[in-house]
């Protein structure tokens, strides 16, 4: 792989240009219906159009990137589940039978899964993106996570994929993971970078009992008091999560390439949080698709002034709700491009 | 049109066979994710299942029916739009430029148009179903809506169209509307049959000033008082909605056919309030899409115990609502179907 490390942060992401909101409001007003009836969705609709101008939105072609990685914080037993279960549910993407898989299907979206750092080998298949910086992270309870170096490699790689996959044709982008222990670490990475007190950004993930919480809460401590970093690189490499590192690239691909990007739960969220605090501008283009019932994703969505789409009790991750997310974002889309004019409407001229 | 006016009375609805739950919901919690961690997606995974029983539960091929009628309580300025609105709409429909149409295409679900009461003649149209009951209702702040014949006509009318959908490979139904003047029309039925005091029920519509909010309450207080009907069949004749009507007949169609109706906003689920009123047991296949930003849906919803899938502030009807749910549906079929058991997947047997 050639060395993208530094891509990342000379990086140019322009704001929207939001001098042509009053047009495209004038534009979405006059759609033969009564303004503003189709709430949130008309919301959506400005954002895409103000992200796609000068050309109209569109977001027929859409790709689910699952990215991916293994977790040094799952030997405090942060998780209920074994390491081994991330390679475990990667073979199962790539054979169509995880709930993604299924979820893709419903909704006409195309998926490919990067190995972002899975502690497994895995064999080369067509819908899986060979990625890996290394074999799972380091305990981040003892010690960083990923060195800074592997930090902004993995930010250039998913930055890399993500715009691979726009000029590649897709028009809306979304984020999910795969990763056993991953909601320990992206509870690191909102509690400081929310910021929001630690406690508030810990919950049960795929599943845990009183013990395990306990484990979970210690263990998270541990890593807090360990490193007082508050600088996003700095932050992302301590407390780590290689899936999460190649996903906020990957956010920060999709804006420099001013494409909207979905992002799917907690986790997710956790990587658009490091992408937005590297680049600001980079939130214009975050999608947020449903609220989480993992506890942190609250706090996060608060500290982002974020409203999610759907709120649907989801919390598997893989992308689930990213994917439920994409019809409205094509229905945003097509209200700009397909929809007639009341004045033409009334006058019989729309036909 | 042959005479089916008893057909919806004398209809055979089987409740859902819940015996079959505790097997269901094996089958789900053991599939390749932490049992519970799709949330809503797996209750309704749940409810397709047992609908579909002993077959397993398929969505893909969708069908949106948009039901149009005109209200003669239009002639009491209950709208800010005037009638011939709904016949420029659904000549819009047939066009495939109204926003159901943009919706119906960014969700792959097909659209067709039941003429259930426009007052104004349509072309034929292969998209268009002609189902006239009459040109419009009778204005019902002075009269009933409709005779108790045109409403057991347009019951049956409905039941025969979503029969015939079902027969033809729809595996979902979707229900919406477009009836200048039909929120008034919704509210009183939502009145008598939740039932609920009529204020609570009475919201802007698509949109009225503060005048047009007092001709409305005005209006609907005289249809209030001139009828005290609440035997549904009879409230359905004295309040209306041709339209209305028709899509009640459609979810008991749609039940006794045994597949799932997806309910659009305040006026179809005002339809499905009629149908359960009339079959309780059509209940178990509604599936609420989403939480309308019109007053009375809540009152509604809380009347049937439903909390709907989406929550975007949608007032527009003509099923855009309705649309955006079926993907859910449809990736909770796929959950039933397309997804591995954990033990597969850890036994490394899934592929």
């Amino acid at each position: 792989m050639p060395d993208h490390s530094s891509d990342w942060r000379h990086l140019r992401i322009a704001p929207l240009d939001r001098a042509a909101e009053r047009e495209i409001r004038a534009r979405i007003d006059g759609k033969a219906k009564p303004p503003g009836s189709l709430g949130r969705v008309e919301e959506l609709a400005m954002r895409l159009a103000l992200i796609w101008q000068p050309q109209v939105p569109r977001a027929d072609t859409a790709l689910l990137l699952v990215f991916a990685g293994d977790h040094g914080l799952t030997a405090e037993g942060v998780s209920q589940y074994p390491s081994f279960v991330t390679a475990a549910m990667v073979r199962t993407f790539l054979a169509g039978k995880a709930s993604a898989n299924a979820f893709a299907k419903a909704t006409s979206v195309a998926l490919k899964v990067v190995d972002a750092g899975v502690a497994a080998e895995l064999n080369d298949h067509p819908d899986l993106i060979a990625a890996k910086i290394g074999r799972g992270t380091a305990n981040a309870a003892r010690e960083p996570a990923m060195s800074r170096d592997d930090a902004q490699t993995a930010l250039a790689g998913g930055l890399r994929i993500a715009a691979h996959a726009i000029e590649q044709g897709a028009d809306v982008l979304a984020i999910g993971e795969m990763g056993i222990g991953n909601t320990a670490s992206a509870a690191l990475l909102v509690h400081r970078l929310a910021p929001a007190p630690l406690e508030t950004c810990i919950g049960p993930g795929a599943g845990q009992d009183e013990a395990g919480m306990a484990r979970k809460h210690a263990a998270l401590r541990l890593a807090s008091e360990r490193s007082a970093a508050t600088e996003p690189l700095e932050v992302l490499a301590e407390f780590g999560g290689f899936e999460i590192a190649m996903m906020a690239g990957a956010v920060l691909g999709a804006a420099h390439k001013r494409r909207p990007v979905v992002i799917d739960g907690f986790i997710a969220s956790s990587a658009a949080l490091v992408a937005i605090r590297l680049h600001p501008a980079a939130g214009d283009f975050c999608l947020f698709a449903h609220r989480s019932a993992e506890r942190g994703h609250d706090v996060l969505l608060g500290a982002l002034q974020a409203a999610p789409l759907l709120d649907l009790g989801l919390r598997l991750g893989e992308g689930t709700g990213a994917l439920l997310a994409i019809p409205i974002v094509r229905a945003a889309a097509r209200l700009v491009t397909d929809v007639a004019d009341l004045n033409d409407v009334l006058a019989g001229t729309s036909r």
